[in-house]
């Protein structure tokens, strides 16, 4: 099992005025590719903060995946504190250099091949014939923060990722979460290894109370659970199973 | 001025089942009275993982506030967690308690009775008349997961924290920010006390390339820094100023 964290940088998401979306993008595409996301963290961009953040992120979890703060801005520091994180210096990649003056052309300038010093060790992934590459230094994956950049270029390199699947089941109730905690509590206790989720919503746009949601890796159990707990919420409560 | 740090508790968003939208909110809302958000970070539903978030952040900031896991279903642990952190024993409130057995009336339940176990020393913010009060535990305020009722709790307390405002210009302009990227600088080290901010978008749906943002608590450095921004871009290149 691959577990994962998506770092988010950026002083615009945190001061509200920009909304972040790239986490959530992930966190489904990972979820599809059977990787476990175990955290979201949104910092400012600053070194150190990133730096921390990182650090913490790259020993406990097998990919660090980042959004935003590369570009060539003085506020672009995402690959300073990635170096910080890892212990390595920065280095001018001749690679991604070379890149950097054929995408710009006449344009580029000395702020925009700063964008070429990498985390000394990067590696350059190119899949799908990407026009700039994604740049992984040691597990930490590396996106700029705009949404459709970052869908493009993950896009080209997710199958890297591919893990064991998931299963999963809804069941949408009439029934307030009071009135089941009892049988969801039975039901996680017998089954450890199953992710039972109760999510209430207070709308009138839908028709249920309560989203049961059943989640294991493994196909038998997550039925399992599913068969148990449609068997026991009073049938004329439940909507529909998904 | 005071610093935030924003912690959202739920497997449902880490799984991208549930699309996080509180956190979002919040950092609006602490933009606009002034408190700096310094961390959005979103942990499973784990006594440990939320332990050691609300841990680290209660100490590092002004406030912390928690969005989800404060139900009454097996999965909702964000008290515990709290308490935890705050190496407090779970006590029966009994003012709490009381409150739930006027909501719920004849559907009460143990499970039900459970959300009334807060972190000792606990206490209960009453204002706007709320038919249930904001928990707050030392520094950490605890909001539930579903957004309409987190707006309206924190709505109703808001007004406890406002801090000194912050000034905001924007300069909208049709150059890359490789083109701006010197002069953004320069602006930056001669006013470090200022968030200049770089936002390139690449979307036909906006007629700008990048919002430049230029932020302070200091109403006429922010103006200084603008009107020497609109001096150094060219003029031809600046679609507005708001």
């Amino acid at each position: 099992m691959k577990t994962a964290a998506v770092i988010v940088i950026g002083n615009e998401i945190l001061s509200g005025k920009v909304t972040e979306s790239n986490a959530g993008y992930l966190s489904k595409e990972l979820r599809d590719l059977g990787v476990d996301l175990r955290r979201i963290e949104i910092v400012p961009d600053e070194v150190d903060k990133i730096a921390h953040a990182v650090s913490i992120a790259s020993d406990e979890f097998d990919y660090v995946f980042t959004s935003g703060g590369v570009g060539p801005t003085h506020d672009d520091v995402t690959l300073r504190g990635i170096a910080e994180a890892l212990e390595v210096g920065i280095e001018r990649n001749g690679e991604f250099e070379e890149t950097m003056r054929k995408f710009y052309g006449g344009s580029i300038n000395e702020y925009i091949l700063r964008m070429a010093d990498l985390p000394a060790g990067s590696s350059l992934l190119w899949e799908d014939d990407l026009p700039i590459p994604v740049i992984c230094a040691r597990n930490v994956y590396v996106f700029p923060g705009e949404p459709g950049l970052l869908k493009k270029k993950f896009q080209a390199i997710r199958s890297r990722f591919r893990s064991e699947p998931y299963y999963l089941h809804k069941i949408f109730t009439t029934l307030d979460e009071g009135d089941i905690a009892k049988i969801l509590e039975e039901a996680a206790e017998a089954h450890p290894a199953v992710q039972i989720g109760s999510y209430p919503v207070y709308s009138r746009k839908v028709d249920y109370r309560v989203q049961v949601t059943i989640e294991s890796r493994d196909e038998n159990e997550a039925r399992e659970v599913t068969d148990f707990l449609k068997g026991r919420i009073p049938a004329e409560t439940i909507l529909r199973v998904e």
